[in-house]
C-alpha cells in the first residue's frame, strides 16, 4: 500500500483573524461611535510603511476611523502629545524603528497610556512581567498586553492549546513550550506571558536557553526565570509540545531533526524559520502571524475603552 | 508569601457522565419506543451484582428499560442465543468473571453482534485493532467499541485532550500517554485505540514496554507496536504528558517522582493507583471512572440501533 500523505494541520493567519474579528465586531456594537485610530508614520524602513497600510485597510473594512500621520521624526514627540490631549483620538500607534537607538523606547513611553494600543507602556510591561492582569482592585478594567506576543496567545487559544477546562491563567498547565528570540517587544515577553498561564517554557537565544516557570503545582504565583547552563536546542526541543520562532534573517532555520513527533510550530518571524519539511512532523503549522497581530490591535482599542 | 495550593484540577466520573448523558437523551428522542437492555447475571463475584444494580440504576433514571435475568452458568449459553432471537431485546450484557477462563471468551461471542453492547464481538474488537471505524463501505454504520476503553476515550474528549482543531482520527497528534495495565480487556485495546487517533502510547506491564504508534507524520494507517527492551516507567513517564492505570488490588500506586510536571492522569482500577499527592503534580486528575462506562453502555446501545 502507498504511504499516506503526512497529517499536519497548516492554520494560516487569515482565519485566525477572522474568528477573532467577530469579537472585535461584538465589541463595536457596544461603543456609540467609530473609534479613531491615529498611526505615526517617521520610519524610513519600508517594512513600517507596509504595516501602516495594512493598518488603514484593516481598520476601514472593520469599522474603525484610522488616520496616518506622517511627522518628521523630530517633530514626533510634540505630535504624539496633541493626540493624547485630543478627545477625538481613541488609539495611537508608532510605527517603529525610528531612530532605532534608545530614543526609541523614549517615545512609547511617550504615549498615554489610555490610548497605548500597542500595550508598551511601561505600566503594562510591568503588569505583565508581573502577572497583574487588572489595572483597578476590582478586577474590572483589564491590563492590555503588547501586540505581537498578545497575538500568539490568541492563535495558540484558536489551536485549542489553552485548555479551557482548567482555570484561566493555569492554562497552559502541562505545556512545555520552546521560544526561540528572546527580544525584549516580543520573545522574552511571550515567555513570560506563556509561563504565567502555566506553561514550562524554554527561551532560547543565541547566547543560551532560560527556562520560565511557576515551579511544580505552579505554587508561585507568577514564573521564575532560571539559567540553563550548557543547553541548547539540542536540550529543549526534544522535550517541547510548542515551539514558537521568530528569528529575524532569512538564514535561520528551526532544526527539524530535534523536533518532537506531532509538536505544533509557529513562525512570528517575517522570514521563514520553519522550511517546509516541518509538516511531515509537526501535527500544526503556523506560518505566519501578521494578520493576527492587527486584529489584536483593534481589539485592544476596544478593551481600554471598556 | 504563603506557598498557593496546587493547582490540580480534580475530574469526578459523575460531571462527565452527565455531560454524556445529555447526548444519550437526544438519542433517545430518536427512537420511538423505551430500549430494553438485558443483564445476564451468572457470576458469584459481589463487584458483578453491584455493576448490574448500577446499570439498573442508570437505565431506570435515564429512560431504559432493564431486566436482570439471574441464570445458572451453565444454562447461560441457551439464555443468550434466547435474547438474541427475541425481537424484544435492544441490547445484552453479560456480568464476567462466570468461568473465569477461557469459556467466559467463547460466551462472549455468543451475544448477537447486533446487540452486543459492550462491544466485545470479535468483529467489533477486529475493526477496533485495524482501525476500521465503520461496519458499512458507505460510513453509516459505526462499528462499536468496548465500553471501558471507549469510557477512557470519552473522558479524554472532556478534558479536552483530544483537540477538535485536528481532522477526526488524528486528534490525538502529538499527545504521549502512557498505560499502564495491557489486560485484553482494557488495557491493550485501550493503548491501539489512542495509538489510532495519532497519540504516541507506551503500554506498560510487569513484563515490559511496547510502543503503540501510527509512525512519524502519522504516515500509517492503524498503529504498529514496537518493543522497547529494557524499557521501564523510568523511561515513559518523564514523557508522557497524560497517565492513564489500571492496575489491580490496592497495593500498587503509579511512583510520582517520575511523572511530567502537569501531566493529566486517569485511573481505571477500581482501586486508587494514583496516591493524593499527585493533586501536587498534575494538571488534572480522574480518580476513577466507572459511572462513565455504564453511560457508555446506554450509548453504545443507542448507536447500534441507528
Amino acid at each position: 500500500m502507498a504511504e499516506e500523505k503526512p497529517h499536519c494541520k497548516v492554520v494560516l493567519a487569515n482565519s485566525i483573524a477572522k474568528s477573532l474579528l467577530e469579537e472585535v465586531h461584538d465589541g463595536l456594537k457596544k461603543i456609540d461611535r467609530k473609534p479613531l485610530l491615529v498611526g505615526f508614520l517617521s520610519s524610513a524602513d519600508p517594512a513600517a510603511r507596509v504595516y501602516a497600510e495594512w493598518t488603514g485597510k484593516t481598520c476601514n473594512e472593520n469599522g474603525f476611523a484610522f488616520e496616518l500621520r506622517e511627522v518628521d521624526r523630530e517633530l514626533l514627540e510634540d505630535a504624539i502629545i496633541d493626540a493624547n490631549n485630543d478627545a477625538k483620538v481613541d488609539g495611537i500607534i508608532v510605527y517603529y524603528p525610528i531612530f532605532g537607538n534608545r530614543q526609541d523606547q523614549y517615545l512609547q513611553q511617550i504615549v498615554d497610556v489610555s490610548k497605548d494600543v500597542e500595550g508598551l507602556s511601561h505600566r503594562y510591561i510591568f503588569n505583565m512581567y508581573q502577572n497583574i492582569r487588572f489595572l483597578d482592585e476590582h478586577n474590572q478594567k483589564k491590563s492590555l498586553l503588547p501586540c505581537t506576543p498578545l497575538a500568539v496567545i490568541k492563535i495558540l487559544e484558536y489551536l485549542r492549546i489553552y485548555n479551557t477546562i482548567l482555570p484561566y491563567g493555569n492554562r497552559l498547565h502541562g505545556r512545555t513550550v520552546t521560544v526561540i528570540n528572546r527580544s525584549e517587544v516580543v520573545g522574552r515577553p511571550l515567555a513570560a506571558l506563556l509561563a504565567n498561564d502555566g506553561a514550562c517554557v524554554y527561551s532560547v537565544d543565541i547566547e543560551d536557553v532560560q527556562q520560565f516557570h511557576r515551579g511544580e503545582g505552579l505554587r508561585k504565583r507568577r514564573h521564575e526565570v532560571v539559567e540553563k547552563p550548557g543547553w541548547t536546542l539540542e536540550n529543549c526541543l526534544p522535550l517541547s509540545d510548542v515551539v514558537i520562532s521568530g528569528v529575524p534573517g532569512d538564514k535561520y532555520k528551526v532544526p527539524l531533526n530535534l523536533l518532537r513527533e506531532g509538536a505544533v510550530c509557529i513562525n512570528f518571524s517575517s522570514e521563514r524559520n520553519f522550511s517546509p519539511e516541518v509538516k511531515e512532523k509537526a501535527s500544526i503549522y503556523v506560518p505566519a502571524i501578521g494578520k493576527v497581530t492587527i486584529v489584536v490591535l483593534l481589539r485592544n482599542l476596544l478593551v481600554s475603552k471598556r
